[in-house]
């Protein structure tokens, strides 16, 4: 059973749902999404300029320079920002010991795919621009942005830039045409993912002319051979359950080195209740772990 | 009438109260009073000992670095943190071209009176030995931290220490005796501070053998000659109206140069909802204006 901690998570997809269904809903507001994450103490936070776009660096006391996390935030290409996930950043960073980039994209409906892939692409070659070596970055992404941290890397490979070392996907959304028998199964217990909802988010998101099965949008339709070591978290009870499972499957028949995750009775990125939550601060344990040897390897 | 935004200052009080009057309850969050502020972008955090404390540097882009606003939060002396007052002191900063301290001085009931102080003196005291000029910082506060900037000024004179150049006060928290009429006239109007919760937040603060007429506590009783320029800000509706207006008119009849104003219908720190609510962004807007020319002024 959820503790009561990751109740709040739920709550805050109830809250969403209402929003979408109402946008006169007074409770709308863009930045809760981030009041599910403690403060995680010790991180320091500076704004930069990232290829153009407002960036954060998100520096746990004592982290190495030169290793990075690469944060791609979720928020269905409509939504999040710098500050939504500083905190959730923070807390990952500082248990692997590396610094954390957040920047923002351009958001649907305004801008429309590629652009988004376009920013992230420039986020990480601005990076490698600063001399990190490929191999000491690993994208992390949350949602829209766990599918990005897939795109971003057959992106660099069209574009003959090396691949990062690591790829950490949590509740990554991927499927555009909103397949995935977990709407169904999972229909009754995630109280926003509704395959309405998310077809109106991946309409936004593609716009008129784009075709949901793109393997620039939809990684399932992708060649994924050759891509870096993949570790994906995915609670149990959300409708995108099945969009994790299939990418993981696509992902090792391609002979990428995947680890899956499922996590009982959890919700669309429930690791957001970072430091609140034990099923929250466990995930994130798990997630570090895995890549801290990844990332502090002498290359 | 409070605008839609600053109806949520309101529910941060009443669910403050429950929580109080019943410590089981789940709605009690300690950060939350820090979820009222929206991010004011911009301003980078950079956590750093002060004078053994845990404290932080709220930088926005292109502030001064030689002139600062020292923040002594609120929390009644039990609760608050740089997290809850990060923001805060950030939307502040930021429209005065300043930088912002924060820092975490000793908690009631674990440390009383005058640990606070104490720790309040060592802030303002690391400042000056790291070169900034006296009159080129402003202390803020807000509820406890506003009584704390006037007994700071008293302490500093008793150490032959040079005085800020002003004080910002922010519904101020000074009467330890709960006197005040207006906890009577607001008492049906402010949702959290009743006589009965301020006696006991007082008690903790002051510990068993504490005098609650200490000026050192409760600066209605000091003598507050030669004090800087202060401008203090308090809700019309809040129970401790009387706290502001009995401290401006000592404060004035001892020739200090006070400007008390008084907001038609906000509760106590509005001011936290900066970035959402228009009362609390015209708020930090005069707080902003009075104190820049004097934090700016050449010495």
């Amino acid at each position: 059973m959820p503790s009561t901690q990751s109740e709040k998570v739920r709550e805050h997809w109830v809250v969403s749902r209402r929003s979408w269904i109402d946008p006169a809903f007074e409770g709308k507001d863009d930045e809760a999404w981030g009041d599910l994450t403690a403060e995680p103490r010790g991180v320091d936070y500076t704004e930069v300029d990232v290829a153009g776009m407002p960036g954060m660096w998100v520096t746990p006391k004592g982290a190495a320079a030169d290793r990075v996390l690469l944060c791609i935030h979720g928020g269905g290409f409509l939504s999040g920002s710098l500050y939504t996930h500083r905190k959730l950043l923070g807390h990952l960073a500082k248990r692997a010991g590396v610094r954390g980039l957040l920047f923002e994209y351009r958001l649907a409906p305004v801008a429309t795919h590629p652009a988004q892939l376009d920013d992230v692409t420039a986020a990480y070659r601005w990076l490698l621009d600063r001399g990190i070596e490929p191999g000491h970055i690993a994208v992390v992404g949350d949602s829209a942005g766990g599918g990005a941290c897939i795109t971003v890397q057959l992106r660099a490979r069209e574009l003959g830039l090396p691949l990062p070392g690591a790829a950490l996907l949590l509740s990554p959304w991927v499927a555009m045409e909103t397949s995935g028998d977990s709407y169904r199964t999972n229909g009754e217990l995630d109280p926003f993912f509704q395959r309405d909802a998310v077809a109106t988010i991946a309409s936004a998101f593609l716009g008129e002319t784009g075709d949901p099965r793109d393997p620039m949008a939809n990684p399932l339709y992708a060649e994924l051979t050759g891509l870096a070591p993949t570790y994906i978290q995915v609670g149990g009870d959300e409708t995108l359950l099945d969009d994790a499972r299939r990418l993981a499957d696509r992902a090792r028949r391609a002979g990428v080195e995947v680890q899956l995750e499922v996590f009982p009775g959890m919700l669309h990125t429930f690791q957001m209740a970072a430091g609140r939550a034990p099923e929250a601060d466990d995930a994130l344990d798990r997630l570090a772990a895995w890549v801290r040897p990844i990332l502090h390897a002498e290359r």
